[in-house]
Parts: C-alpha cells; structure tokens; sequence
C-alpha cells in the first residue's frame, strides 16, 4: 500500500464523491490500510419512525469494502461493486455510525472484503461481505464523468 | 391487502419518512400489492466518478421489498430488515430508477421477498433477496420516535 | 448455445462427477439451455429429524447456477462459483428436488445467475443467486485430475 | 451452554444425522461452545474436474452454524436455516476440511451466525453468514420422522 494511492483515494471520497458530502461521510485507514467510514447523525437518513434507514448502512458497508479493496490495487485500475451479502443486527436511532473493512481474499480477478458496522458506544449492529471485481481500466464514460 | 393499509404505507413513506424526502424516493402499489420506489436521477447520490453509488442501490431495493411485506401483513405489527443479498448488475449514471418488489415466502416469524431494479430504459440493473422478521409490536423507542 | 457444449456438459456432470452419482443427481437442459438438476429422494442426504439437510439445497442450486453459466460460454473457458446467495423458503422431507437456473447478467468477468428449487409437488422451496467467475482456462491442476 | 445440551447435539449429529454418516461430517464443540464440523477427504463429493464440490463447502457452513445456534439454546426449541450468504475463496482438492461457526447475533426470533471453512493447512477458503430462525418447538412431522 503505496501513501500516494491512499492519499487519492482520501481525495477521491472526501473530495469528491458527491454521496459522501450529501451523507456526511469521512474515510480514513487503518495502519493496515483498512478503510474506515465514518458517518456523524444525519437524521435526513432516517426512515419514518426515526431509525437509521438499512440503505444507510448498507452504503457505508459498500463503502469501507470498496475503498479497503481499492487500496489494496495498482492506481491504474478501477473497482465495480459485484455483491453485497449484508445482515442487520440491531436497529440504529440517533447515532453515529463506523464501518471498517478487511480482505477475506485477494485475487487478479476479483476481491472478498469483510466489513462491519458499529454504532456510537461501539456496538456491532450490521455485517456485510461483498464481491468486488477488479477491472484494469477506469471505464471510459465514469472517467469523463470525473472530469472537473 | 387493505386500501387503508396501503394508504397508511404511501402516507409513511411519502409524508414521514426523512431518507424518501431527501433521497426524492417516493412509494407506489401495483395492483397485486407490490411496491414500486421510484427515484428521479439525483446527483448528490453519485460516487466520485459520477455513477449511481451501491448504496442506493440497496436503499431502493430494501425499500421495495420492506413495503412489499408490510402490504401484506396487519397494521399493528412491525418490519425489521434483517438480511440483504444484493447483486449490481450494471453500473447507472445519471438515469432515473425504479425498484419493485415481490413476496417469495410468506410466513408468520419472517417473509422473503424478492426485488429487482431498474434505469430509465427498464434494464435490470440490480437484483436484491431480503430476509424481513414481522415483529407482533411496533418497538417503544421507535413509536415515541414516530410522534410528531 | 452449441449442441456439442451440452453434449459435453452432460457427460462431465452425468457420467464422470463423483458426487453426481454419489447423490443421485441428473443433470439436463431446457430449450432455452437452462440447466436442471433432478434429485430423487436420497435418505442419505437427511438430516438427524428426518428433513433434507440444507446443503443439499445448497448442492443443487450451486449445480444448476453452474451448467446455465457453463452451457452460455466457450467450451475453452472454466467456471468457477465464487458466492451463493441462499434462502431455504419451506422445509423439504421425502421427496425428489429439481434445481433450475437462469441467467441474470452474462458479462465477460463473471455472470450471476438465479435458481430455484421445487420439491415433487412443484412447490418452490428454495431460492439462491450466484456469482460465477469466468476462468480463461481450466486450471492446470484441476486439468490434471480430470484426465482418467 | 449447559453439557447435556451439548451431549445431546453431538449424539443427533454424530450417531443419527444420514447425512454426517454419508458425507463423513463429525460434529464437536470448542470451549467457547462454537460448532466445528470436521470432514476427512471424501472422493465421492468431488465435482467433475476433481475438487470438491461447492455444496460440500456450504453443508459443513451451514451445519457449523446451525450447531452453534443450537448449542446456544434451550433444549427444547428447534432450528431452522432462513439464510446462507456463502463466499468461497479458494479451490479445494484432495484435502480435509473443517468448519468453524460463531455467533454474531443472538436473539428470540433468530440467530446470525458466521462460519469459516478450512482446508487442512488451515487456509481460509470458504465463508458464510447464516441467518437462522428459532422456533419455540420441533415441527410435529419432523418430530415423527425423528423416532427410532
């Protein structure tokens, strides 16, 4: 893990990606370059009796597998989100939230990463697993897209 | 499946609940009971490089399934999403997107319903299968929550 | 779909998979090349109160996700199950199980596919989607173990 | 954990389960109460190309799972797997293999349970989550079946 690639992905997330503005999400890593995100109460995210909505924490689960794949890879290539096995535990209400992700394998093809979600006293309340692929160009469209 | 349940259900979404307001998600039935979430293209719910995140992905389709069981059930009990095994097909980019759901199982402890997600063309580009445990009561903490 | 590649398919899972013959699993394709594994009842494969153990759903599934992948690419090309999505709807006791799969995303990386199983009343019983990775090759050892 | 709930569990797996007898599965107990299936190479549950077959991986999950479950509850309940999320990591070939189960949540309604398989060089190569439901009594057919 190279400081240059987590510098952009630190970037790239905190920077730029839309989501994590419109969230109120932070990454950061780990030592072992295990991504971390973080998520402060934002009642906006509330389904209507005033939980954390389950897309809330799948999006942060996405999120801390996504970029612990990410900085596990060259800077040339891109990550696609593939599959999400995800469980709640337990219900949030009014809390902020901490996903952390961890590779359960690496390949040449593709990933599996592990994450879990903890609420503000540091309780387990969401697991996920996923399936991230890994494909050797940016895709042309999403670079465009990154254009400033 | 009751008219007032399914008013109930559009009126909590649609009305109440923070996330539909902010994501600009909103609730529909098709006539078998099955719900609809449809959501405008929003730019604020892109990653860094301009696709659609993951998570919203999985907010439309656990969204989709949770009012496809709560349609089916009685109005004084509760749905807690306790499981989501999501698949993304296909990248989105500045498209609108429609998740429906439908049952697989019924039971009396859980329902499993199946839910698929869709772009402005009608690709599929998102499966989704979740596990929704039917609790007998609505959770104290979350009634007060609801209280206006 | 070329006649030759499910010639072939069928006489690997029919005639020369160990575990096939082991169950007492049968392979064959419909016309649209989806694949089906039929399992007469086995009392060997129960469960200590008497049911089908819930990896044999698990089996069969797997193995219908697998041919459907392996009927739509090259016979050059190997398939490998990378995740299973798995949800068992009703218990299963004294009775054949069929498996079917079906195509949800062909792509070059990987396919996902979606299966179901019935029980000999036609009942649907279990439910999976899976991740299969497509391999350029077979794998050298695997080759090797394959020669008779 | 009382000990006669875990006497009686390794009895119904070990003495009275068809298919731990087929497969050659042998069920014991950490001192945390954890399930570990134990499965020596068995020839007849090779795929084709001579590696065991995906379905052998998510049986010794799910029984890992589900006996850690059980070992966690009252005698007098019985279990039922809803879920399994199975991810498989690496090839396995002519090798033992062992599952070990956790539980990641307990509940009422259910559990979720985590269980990683080993080949007998202890690499990790499969995982899964299991939701798995607990119900207040053995089902009356399965109960029927059960008697000697």
């Amino acid at each position: 893990m190279h400081s240059t690639r987590i510098e952009e992905l630190l970037q790239m997330f905190n920077e730029r990606a839309p989501i994590a503005r419109y969230f109120g999400m932070k990454l950061s890593f780990t030592a072992e370059g295990n991504a971390v995100i973080d998520l402060p109460y934002n009642p906006n995210l509330d389904h209507a009796l005033g939980g954390v909505h389950g897309g809330v924490y799948a999006t942060l689960l996405d999120s801390a597998g996504w970029f612990t794949v990410a900085a596990a890879h060259d800077i040339s290539c891109w990550i696609a989100t593939s599959e999400l096995s995800i469980h709640l535990l337990a219900p949030a209400e009014r809390t902020a939230l901490r996903a952390v992700g961890r590779l359960l394998k690496q390949g040449k093809r593709l990933d599996i990463a592990e994450m879990d979600l903890y609420d503000e006293q540091g309780r387990l309340i969401g697991h996920g697993v996923g399936t991230f692929v890994i494909l050797p160009n940016v895709p042309a469209t999403l670079k465009i897209e990154a254009e400033p």
